[in-house]
């Protein structure tokens, strides 16, 4: 495996995926430029699912969709391959997981579309940079992530519930982070709650759906942010006959600079 | 016609003009409640369309999206009837206008999709509020809109340059302007130009390619945003079979308030 400090940029990161001497979770590698969610799926289901994504911009904010057949995101990275430039892949039928791949040339098809989906690493970056804490990167675990019941609206085959990631933070914290985060609409943008986790429908604040529990201490609020996870399980939910995706963790780097996503 | 000062919000506006009490131009009715352009198409061409909006998100900010066949835009009007609640359309066949009727649902088809894009009225209204002048406004006339040596990113069979309008400030209310319309990215958001006009293409400030030409004062500078005609212009230039939009000035009025559209 390649020495991570060497991976300094979305390119060299691609690189080192294509050429299989790095395998592993993409956190903390390319300090500063956006890593993204990959989704791949035939076109049959691309306009329904491009349509969920224009409906549900908060969890599903596109960063790039490729042409059917085009493994190419000429907008986010003009020489980067889909099918090759990520540490790992899963491959799904019918909803059920079926291979892990490291790569995907032999799964690929002339109708298949991408989708390039933020991710939360942006902002985090721009929060710890503003001197935020951010409680599961310092204690080096999966942020925890929660079904809510708040319903994303529907698209065709694709619906499912809004699912947040949670950061517990003092209330002047959490007003700073509302005002750093709204300036990255493309990776989730601003909170969607603060408080009480029972008024969005989480029972158990210390029992994440996904990922793991981080403890929220005295005079801490949990804040909560949309998560990649939506579209993911709306996905999963509508069963697709085939549908890839990033392996967890093993995220697409990019060659956009995470402050060229900020607005204002 | 109805009294125009009668027609105070979105659901007034849409009811006068589907009982045909209204037929002319919407400025100015419904103050707060966001306008739109229309483009309806049908699902053959919808992906394409789609995907050429969130590649050009300035020129193209998407409010909303129908299901095939749908008539109503959940989203930012749940009562209404695309097919009955705009003052006028424009019907065009292989890129030319064929009729202007006051309603279409003699050319509904069940697999038409109907595409509702912010409007600049929003943000000019923001400006205006923070006292800024909107000079085609004082004047009473159309904004000058100019084609741009700037090519937007093309999906399918739409491509195109993109279409500006320009609208003339002194630099500090430039930079007040920047700021103030940089809050409302689903209308068109921030300037993409400004100063020289030739710097984007644009050969004569005084002759736009649509709309009215203004005066620039001394010490004025020409602002430039993207604007709801380059959707437009690359349907056009496609030459679909089938497309209708809405007449000139004759927009969708929303049940959503303009200050709904603020971001940060």
């Amino acid at each position: 495996m390649i020495n991570p400090n060497q991976l300094v940029t979305g390119k060299t990161v691609r690189a080192a995926c294509r050429n299989g001497a790095w395998t592993a979770p993409t956190c903390g590698l390319a300090d500063g430029f956006a890593q993204a969610n990959l989704v791949v799926l035939p076109k049959a289901l691309a306009f329904d699912f491009l349509l969920f994504c224009q409906r549900n911009p908060k969890p599903c904010p596109l960063l790039d969709v490729t042409e059917p057949g085009d493994p190419v995101p000429h907008h986010v990275a003009p020489d980067a391959d889909l099918r090759t430039d990520l540490p790992g892949y899963r491959v799904w039928r019918d909803g059920k997981l079926v291979d892990e791949p490291r790569e995907i040339p032999s799964y690929w098809q002339d109708d298949f579309v991408s989708f390039v989906i933020g991710c939360s690493f942006t902002f985090e970056s721009a929060m710890l940079r503003a001197g935020l804490p951010v409680r599961h990167i310092e204690l080096g675990v999966n942020v925890p992530m929660f079904r809510t019941n708040i319903a994303c609206r529907s698209a065709g085959a694709f619906h499912g519930p809004l699912v947040v990631s949670m950061r517990p933070l003092i209330p002047s914290d959490a007003v700073r982070a509302v005002q750093i985060t709204t300036r990255y609409p493309s990776v989730h943008g601003a909170p969607v709650h603060i408080g009480d986790p029972s008024a969005i429908g989480i029972a158990d604040i210390s029992r994440p759906d996904f990922g793991d529990a981080v403890p929220i201490q005295a005079g801490e609020v949990p804040v909560f942010w949309a998560c990649g996870v939506t579209p993911q399980a709306a996905i999963m939910a509508a069963k697709p006959p085939l549908v890839i995706t990033h392996s967890p963790g093993c995220m697409f780097v990019t060659d956009v600079r995470d402050e060229e996503l900020a607005v204002g």
